[in-house]
């Protein structure tokens, strides 16, 4: 009767890991299709997450000087296709309103792809002098690129949330040092919110931004050992304020161009978080991010219903002051039925209730992330399940931190390059020269890119893979989304 | 020099307040205008009141159950006209997507101004038993109505911000029951954080939502005198339910349509309380909603720059902890410009400091609101500037509330009706014996409309002013916006 939903993953995500990533996202009511194609609907469980991301890093950007604005959805054509050295890549992407009831446009309008050209032709009107730097606002919002290419849900999708920080300064010195506080704002939510190592690291110069000096980015690794782009930062250096004509008057009355960054964070997080943490049993949502983090699931016997309801209640109204917790006393489903359902959604922790811990004084908890069971006192009951999540938290960032660090090999020849690529996969370290053309032979012959050239270089072959010539950087090669 | 900026408002807010309230709103750097029109740039200070009233709003939805999600921006265009009885408003105002890169879509897509028809077509999906009830769905986001009456920030704007939200429930109680829980959160957003009061009823027939059985409004009164349309919820009975198909079996299993309701409240807010609580030195914002409540300037005299500078530091870090605060100490601008640019900006209270004040252990601190100097002993300074950001909170809304009830008259004639809003305007509470035909006559003869049929009553004539039948209601008249 009431059980006649789809509680199981049929797929395996060792063995088909693309199918399980999406019937875990549908079944477990994470998200769900909408009537556009790649386009979804975020369902709570996953909004939920994404809030809770965004208020994070909000409050971070705020404590270091970072303002909210909000700009137009619509960009005029003429305006977009100012800069389209800088934005040819979105231009084949965008989706144009021509019409607005019954009128046609004089001009089409673009939906954002991205801010830039909006933003900077204000920065440029409002930025005149020194006084008026640094300037670093943000926004949070959605934005539009028709990709062509198969959508996956969150990984690629049409329509995704983001945030677009634009800031600018006088000096090339502050642009730089708000890298590393920009880098550490994103690498301390993946991991402490998110449970989610990743590499950081700098673009090559054909992988970059192409209105940047420099890109960086966070790169994490996909359970199919393929790469995943992060957040990303991008030094502008003077590249925008010279298309944009954004300059200031110095403190000695000269006019200088000024420096500038970018930067973002996208709801493609946590499809990375999904296909981390997740298992053949659905979701594992991290505690932090978990709009569910507690469920307890009340048993019955024959003739006491009314005191195990009424003890799960109880311990409801103890525990919701302290987390977010659900008490599922649904009539008309079985506790097996319901286990399953809470596992599918991810919920990091069940307590179960029945006649044993009603006289024993302790309650079964279960952990999502272990199956682990254990009896656990009613006595500092919070402080327990404050420690549990604590430790849910920590094995799932140490399983996704083994999970990458078994799958980054490092190589000094090209033959063992090939060799890894076939038989493990992943990410790949090697000494690379610097050239393009080396960079692009791998790419054609190898199907893998550069992912980043990690900021941590640590010690690596003094030859280029394949020309071997000196080499400058240990790089990163993958397979990548 | 750096003193070149326009720091005054021209207009005034008594004698042309269209022009003050766009004065107010610019020379602020409140709003900016974008290159799209009727669409604006919302900067920090806009965009950081929107967003508390956001987390506000929201933490008190998740404590009734209402949950977040995030839907399409983009809706087929069949999907819209699905119920074109129902939204026939809206299609003269859409904003379409025909083409993505280069290539022409096959069905144009909508951008959304609101969402039923996406989200119903869901519910529809995901609705089968009464197990699923109450569903209480909300989204933030951004939509589009592409109005061809003259823009106005914030009050009549192509693209805003709002919550919109769409609940379901399986009986008619729980849905009515929902109405008074919404209507107080917007009430209580309204008073604590805008410092906003409103006449909260009932909409005329003739005046609600086209998909509603009955809408229910909070309304302004501008300075103008004009009525202004706040947060709505409208409860839409089965409506919706029997257009989309969203049915469910009971608990006695039988097929049933489920009630609904959608409520809303915008970022046409934001334009209220500015025009509401600003005056013609500039912006005033209810220090809840100031991304700035304190700002500190030192005032140097010749010699003692370092020691003031040190004692205005040293009060800033104190501060910090409590308040939104900013020390003002750029140089190259004075004292005088200083604070023309903090009141023009609407920052609640200002802390002067100088000679006398690092010797008397007193600050002097002026409040926005009143123009009041007050000198305040250093000690428990936090809790003095608590206190007195709480008196002006409540000041503001004092007046706001004294300005509305003082431009509310009670008629129980039409020629008293015609004398009122001749001579003072505002809104006119008239007995109204609920009939269409008396409604558009003062409609078509006074170009006043019906803003809404107040929940509170009171006592009122019992003849309509039109055809001196029995009145039904007492109706609240007026020029609206």
């Amino acid at each position: 009767m009431a059980e006649d939903k789809v509680l199981s993953i049929e797929a395996k995500k060792a063995e088909n890991f693309s199918e399980w990533y999406n019937q875990v996202l549908l079944r477990s009511g994470f998200i769900d299709q909408s009537d556009v194609s790649g386009v979804l609907v975020f369902l709570p469980s996953a909004y939920f997450a994404w809030q809770t991301i965004t208020s994070v890093v909000d409050l971070e950007f705020k404590k270091i000087g970072i303002e909210d604005t909000y700009f137009p959805l619509l960009i005029p054509e003429k305006l977009l296709k100012k800069e389209s050295e800088h934005f040819e890549g979105f231009i084949p992407e965008v989706a144009w309103v021509t019409e607005t009831g019954n009128t046609k446009l004089d001009e089409r309008l673009a939906i954002r792809p991205t801010s830039e050209t909006i933003m900077y032709k204000s920065y440029s009107k409002w930025i005149r002098s020194w006084r008026d730097l640094p300037l670093r606002y943000n926004q949070w919002n959605n934005v539009l690129r028709w990709e062509f290419k198969h959508p996956t849900p969150f990984i690629r999708s049409r329509e995704f949330l983001w945030n677009e920080g634009h800031s600018v300064f006088a000096t090339e010195g502050e642009s730089l040092a708000e890298r590393d506080q920009i880098l550490a704002i994103y690498t301390n939510v993946l991991k402490e919110y998110l449970a989610l190592p990743g590499i950081i690291g700098m673009k090559s110069e054909n992988e970059k931004f192409a209105g940047a000096v420099a890109s960086y980015s966070i790169e994490h690794i996909m359970p199919d050992g393929w790469a995943l782009q992060g957040p990303d930062f991008h030094n502008d250096g003077q590249n925008f304020a010279k298309a944009f004509d954004i300059k200031f008057l110095d403190k000695d009355g000269k006019t200088a161009y000024a420096y500038q960054n970018t930067f973002a964070i996208t709801t493609r997080e946590l499809g990375v978080m999904v296909a981390t943490h997740g298992d053949d049993k659905g979701l594992v949502i991290p505690p932090r991010l978990a709009c569910i983090q507690v469920v307890i699931v009340p048993i019955y016997k024959k003739g006491n219903q009314a005191d195990v309801k009424a003890f799960a209640e109880h311990m409801h109204a103890e525990l919701r002051g302290n987390f977010r917790v659900r008490l599922d006393d649904r009539e008309g489903y079985s506790p097996g039925f319901k286990f399953n359902e809470w596992e599918l959604k991810g919920v990091p922790l069940r307590i179960e209730i029945g006649e044993k811990e009603m006289s024993s004084n302790n309650v079964m908890v279960v952990r999502r992330d272990t199956g682990e069971k254990q009896l656990i006192s009613n006595k500092d009951l919070s402080k327990s399940i404050s420690a549990l999540l604590g430790k849910i938290h920590e094995n799932l960032y140490d399983k996704a931190v083994k999970f990458l660090e078994s799958h980054v090999t490092k190589v000094n020849s090209y033959d063992d390059f090939k060799k890894v690529l076939k038989e493990k996969g992943g990410i790949i370290t090697a000494p690379w020269c610097g050239d393009k053309e080396c960079e692009l032979k791998i790419k054609e012959e190898m199907g893998t890119k550069i992912t980043n050239i990690p900021l941590d270089q640590g010690k690596f072959g003094t030859k280029c893979i394949i020309c071997a010539k000196k080499s400058k950087y240990a790089a990163n090669f993958a397979r990548s989304y």
